[in-house]
């Protein structure tokens, strides 16, 4: 699998995956390698550039770097996930502009904040024609909250992690943890992908 | 106080105080009134104009949406607090490029996460020259994690409330809930912004 972060604004994928992104740079070979960061997931993020430091883009600059992060690098991947920001955010409308047949996998945390973004994500796919994956409920302590505010049923549920801030860049522990709800979701979603 | 939720990608600040930005509209008059939420707060956000639906906004289109909200609103206010996305977002930097007088407070967790986007905003702060107000510490189980990993001390730390989901749109229960670490906070914000 290929992961892209491109939260341009706010990279930290790398933080969670455990990749010191001031210490790596993407080898170049006619175009640019993503980092091997398990035997079955490469991985590429803006903060490989900027050496994790400060990477004030605006407006058209932004679109501009994703667009040329997309382009350099040389993905095997047979699925390419991209890791956008929270909501409607200039990375996610490029992306849909760019490919009309990527599908989103809306990630939803059951509060109120988090399912009032949901609805309008949801929303704004919908008039879109974009088609969706469905909907994971991360960090809810009941699922049901998601299922009675939005009306579907998602596609599963991440537990919550009392002890997340300890497992960041831990990607085994990480992964036993999230275990339980994750390879239900992981399934589903190839399913989807067949 | 004036309070402007300059998230304009994921606006939910109105949720959080228990505003139903889809019933709600400024009144015009000679400009736009912002909404009272409570006898010392006013309140404006980009939801009211949106009736809380989805605002895709690419770029410029974006800042100019912020110039607008920013200039037809009649702050009345002794202070405007505008919160921003997190990261280096757009709204940040212009809000920094019009008012080279704006202070910054950085609301930071502790996590691995977001203590290194907290650097790179830091880093990037120092870089402009612009002053900050300092760090405060939110939803730590622990205040010194940030000290540790930033070096600096923060201004105070808001304590971690379990039952968070509950309370957003409960302005009362929400200021109890917070009372304790958050009214050292704002004295010492008055006091440096004397």
């Amino acid at each position: 699998m290929s992961l892209l972060d491109a939260d341009f604004t706010n990279p930290t994928t790398h933080v969670m995956l455990g990749v010191d992104a001031s210490r790596v740079l993407p080898e170049e070979e006619r175009g640019v390698l993503p980092v091997r960061v398990e035997p079955n997931l490469e991985f590429m993020s803006p903060a490989f550039y900027s050496k994790d430091r400060p990477l004030p883009l605006r407006g058209r600059e932004l679109v501009d770097a994703l667009r040329e992060l997309l382009a350099v690098t040389r993905w095997s991947g047979r699925v390419l996930v991209v890791d956008t920001p929270p909501g409607l955010s200039d990375s996610l409308l490029e992306l849909l502009r760019l490919d009309r047949g990527a599908r989103v996998l809306v990630v939803s945390a059951c509060d109120r904040m988090s399912l009032v973004s949901t609805r309008r994500i949801l929303e704004f796919l919908e008039q879109e024609g974009v088609e969706t994956l469905g909907v994971v409920a991360n960090m809810c302590s009941s699922c049901s909250a998601l299922k009675e505010s939005l009306g579907i049923e998602p596609l599963g549920c991440l537990p919550l992690i009392e002890d997340l801030q300890s497992l960041e860049g831990e990607r085994e522990a990480l992964a036993r943890a999230l275990a339980p709800g994750l390879s239900e979701v992981l399934e589903k979603i190839l399913a989807l992908l067949q």
